[in-house]
């Protein structure tokens, strides 16, 4: 079942991987070199780990990285490694979101292919110039909108795709935390400084932290296109500066429903991600925190619990398993399969090929779709609640 | 712990019962005769049980009632009942809702109390009618919103207005279910029929049928009254001719926030009424088909799972108790202590008295509240999902 | 679906039903009681509710006995019972365990049906006795092992009989309780003082009050006979009389092996009861305090969580059903499908008939059987840990 | 939170590992590589991945391997990584369990730290000898007993060695599966066939495979020492070789109780392996298919679920964590924490030091306690099911 290890990929040697932002009391960071250490497909070579360059050069030590390849900034990072033969093939960019674009946009236009965290950019007009000099560059560029890399979302999607749920008639997700309750960013919590500071995490807090995952879930599972959606965005924490609170009303092309809910004020909620689709002839239930398992109701039938490695599981949640049913698998799994979906993509890219439309990750028009989401989310709750296209 | 048999209401005897509607073939009728004979507070000693006058006496005969006291039709019978010196004291009124007002107004005005099924009416006009008809007779009228009387839900809501929970931010309520996926109103399905059927339920077919009810407990658990609302009511089962699926925002009086989600159309779900609310100090959840639990967490502190009978009870579930933790009750007994609740105050006016703020049951005024929400969310949707006061 | 008010049993009247035990401060005979309304086939006319003959006038008195027929012994009453023309047809013995074969004796020599608390008796020798009387006398007899009367449990036996599980190779039954952690009897606990006193109680403490239970639900469900055990009784608690921890190694007739706990010391545990069961095609799990769900999974597909009143309940769950799936039954219901199953008994009986094999109620022979395994759980015990036959 | 990347370990360079076992085809080998990658602290370097020669070169190639580390056998890759200088520091040792003991052996004293899989050996005598060569030798000797590594685990045994149940009464372990319910080993499955294989697995089938897992964390967790068992080994699939349902009596030391089972045979479970602890005080619950909730109740109050990165977790829980609550980390990375924590005894050894108290992973000595374990229940099963001395 591993998928680490297979022949054609090792013989062409791990990925060169650089990474922007994941120094020193950073999160996310470890968790993208965790996530490409899992199946063995790159290699941390080069970091432009902080912006302060002290801490650059310190954390870059702590990761093993050389010392010639400890960069000040990004910038210098494309440049050089560019330069080298032995230069990155690859940059994971992991900074606040407002440093996306502007990286990504760098190592692109250096010929490196990009792994970015998200939401994509903090403007939809960023994240269109990404999309078209992707376009032009021929890059490969996934974001991490890691959830769906867990193996029963993948297949949540097949099934969808396949019909088991009939036609698509309504969704339902949610993605409550609490860990905002008080105001952590006045108590010297970083992540929460800059995650409810517009200027480092652009117009969206809540939505942008959280909602734009829950939001990408619904999309990638339901393979459906949203026309219209209708936000109520709340700041309920006196002093933050960004939403807390997003509850959204959802038209999809095609006639579906559904709603969107996502606080960082729900008490008891630690990353309580859940997705729930119904159709004409089935429904479906995913909940992150417990996510080897899929909740299955065929209309008329009893419910069926799927789990990732059992009876019920299809061939797109076994490609992406590593260990037999029953032995979870967690965030990290879900998480390293983004990265090697995208590292499928770059070892066809070095030879001018492509992959086929089993390899799947986040790409750079998703990334677009999700920032389109949060402008048109802001836009509509400060219109006064308003039916609003994305 | 079991309130059955108490000295002072077995003193004055069982309460004399009739009931309007629930002859064969309903479902409600029945639920109804059994709460009211749990714990052995009433008699059902009268009946006009169907429209149709041969049915009504057959279920009579079956229910074990007196030829002479099954009538074919309610004004008949308050007429009747209130002539006799043995009359009821009480009527249960379980017909589909169309009939619920005019029942009503015949029982109150004949001086017996009156115990009705939900929504109260089919019209706010018609609620407004009864609320002060009840305020004009002094009768004690009771609307069967069962949910309120489960225990964790009594608790739920001490909490609550103990402050345990803080200010409240967030209430999400969901009652989804999935018996109306395919047109059952065409095959033949009593319930669905009448139930889908405007002349019977009113403007409202989910709205009325069940989101009412994950209104009525989010107002009863939360203690706040609504402000406004923007609803978006769905019929998505071709040919019905009301809604069979509710998503509506909720702004309520001093500043909280929330949703609720009501469908007939969801996959999976079977009566899966839920509730969460949220405060700036804890967060409380409970569903309803596992109703002896109540997940409780206190910001900062371990997630709780409160039971029925457990260490966390506190004295407002134990009063409506019946059997140890760990033996669950279930939606008869939860049916039953609206009766019993009920009975205590039919038992005091009796004497003239009225009964402390420990006896709880919803009241007309309640049921007025329903019928507004009601109404309110069906203008929100034709206005085309706008804010509506309720 | 409700079975409440069916013709053929209204048309006859509800049974005159006596009671031993239960007066005020008693816990099961106000269970008894409720369940014995649930579905309106008995009427409480008569009863020795307590041995202080006070205490025994003012308990009749509190549940509307008629004062000449709240009696001082069950002596007495049985006596006065066969003389009266309106006597009771049946009793309801809820006494401690050491009273229940004298009681049951005295009203079936008075020609009365029983309905018996388990375990039947103190002693494998009584409750032959009685079985014999039973014979003779022809008369109903039930015993309130009341966990055979959940309808997923109903369903679980008959899904074993059809082959679904197809041969049974194990059964896995456990009922874990903690209410006797400490030494409540010494801390004025009516409940704990008599379970665990001998003279009260019997040879066995926890076996009988509990493991008896478990194991007469895995003997029902699995429809096997017990051919051996091999048990270790502890007494945890410093100073208890009988044993308050029971874990048991079993071997069925036919090859099926197994294991059952029960413990009143098992901290975090209400009223555990589960089951399990596992054979060459199939296996199910139920536990009571969920008792709506039934998890099924056949050998190579997905597992099902058949609810009670959901598309995979079976005939022999939904015939003592009340109320739709997703509105939750509980364990009052469960006891009163005992009642009311005793009841069709009762009423066959009243034309010299008989009931067919779908009434099903555990009967004196059940609770012959539920002797032998205690006393052979002791004696296994007492032997230092040997195989021990039943 | 995350571990990977600390300074003093990135400074000192990757642990040069080996492997034995874990070519192509194998299931655990994989797990093991995975393992000792997230954290970074291993680089995999040679490797006698099979005992046929052309499957072990090509095994190699695929992991990376260069070709002169390509070993045919243990024993000629223990002589040459230990004659060079840039020779393998430790060696994981992969193969069926036959295999451990002249594997572990060879590179002991070749001077090589040993990583090996559960169980220790395939007798009692081989784990001594074991025991007594790490001594002599000096080196670390970690056994994956992985569920140990689980960071709920780490909590559950601190939370006991802390009082928080009080004096332990009581352990009930299980490890339910079913993929052996049929005869897979006879339909091809490589994993069936050694595991149901006297000659490769040893006296134990099931026992060892799995009731060596339970059992081991029964002890991890109570910090107790097994005094006697009694053990019921059955076989039900005719034509198997060894034990696949175990049935086990436990008596620990001090005065504790408790049972263990273990079966391959039980339809419906995948790798249930759960862990019950009951002491005077408190009780815990552990699953290891939700392997990131601890349930704890201390007598008296409120059940409490306890979440991996939740305000009830303990630095025991913390510092084996690497991403926050809510986000489930699962069977791969309690396996890492296994490899972590040896690299963190291996990287102190470099230095001729120790690691702390707070640095755990199952020894040597914990291996042949599981062997007696293992040689004790096959000793007791075929003796008849008599208390037997481990």
């Amino acid at each position: 079942m591993a998928i680490e290890g297979s022949k054609e990929e090792a013989a062409s040697g791990r990925i060169r991987l650089g990474m922007v932002g994941g120094g020193q009391g950073a999160f996310i960071g470890a968790v993208h070199r965790i996530a490409a250490r899992i199946d063995d497909q790159y290699e941390l070579v080069a970091g432009a780990l902080s912006s302060e360059p002290a801490r650059a050069k310190a954390s870059a030590k702590d990761l093993g990285i050389a010392d010639d390849r400890a960069y000040g900034s990004f910038e210098e990072m494309a440049k050089a490694e560019a330069a080298r033969p032995d230069g990155i093939e690859a940059v994971a960019i992991v900074t606040p979101n407002h440093m996306h674009a502007p990286a990504a946009k760098a190592f692109l236009e250096a010929g490196i292919h990009v792994i970015c965290d998200k939401p994509l950019t903090t403007t939809v007009a960023e994240a269109e110039e990404l999309v078209a000099l992707v376009k032009k560059t021929g890059k490969v560029f996934a974001v991490t909108h890691n959830y769906t890399g867990y193996p029963m979302i993948r297949q949540a999607r097949a099934m969808v795709a396949a019909g088991e749920l009939g036609t698509i008639r309504l969704i339902q997700a949610e993605y409550p935390q609490d860990w905002l309750t008080e105001r952590a960013e006045a108590s010297g919590s970083k992540q929460a400084e800059w995650r409810t500071d517009p200027k480092r995490s652009g117009a969206g807090g809540c939505i942008g932290d959280i909602g734009t995952h829950a939001y990408n879930l619904a999309c990638f599972v339901s393979g459906l296109e949203l026309d219209e959606l209708l936000a109520q965005l709340t700041t309920f924490v006196e002093g933050r500066l960004l939403d807390d609170d997003v509850e959204i009303l959802l038209r999809w092309k095609g006639g579906a429903k559904g709603m969107l809910w996502a606080s960082q004020v729900a008490v008891g909620h630690e990353n309580g991600l859940k997705l729930r689709v119904y159709g004409t002839k089935g429904g479906l239930e995913w909940t992150q925190a417990d996510p080897n398992y899929l909740w299955f109701t065929k209309f008329g039938e009893p419910k069926q619990l799927l789990t990732r490695g059992g009876a019920g599981a299809w061939p797109e949640a076994a490609r992406v398993t590593r260990v037999p049913g029953g032995h979870p698998e967690g965030y990290l799994e879900g998480f390293a399969n983004i990265y090697t979906e995208a590292a499928r993509a770059i070892r066809a890219a070095r030879d001018g090929g492509t992959v086929g439309a089993d390899v799947i990750y986040p790409s750079v028009e998703d990334g677009l779709v999700g920032m389109k989401f949060i402008e048109a989310a802001v836009k509509s709750s400060n219109a006064g609640n308003v039916w609003t296209k994305v």
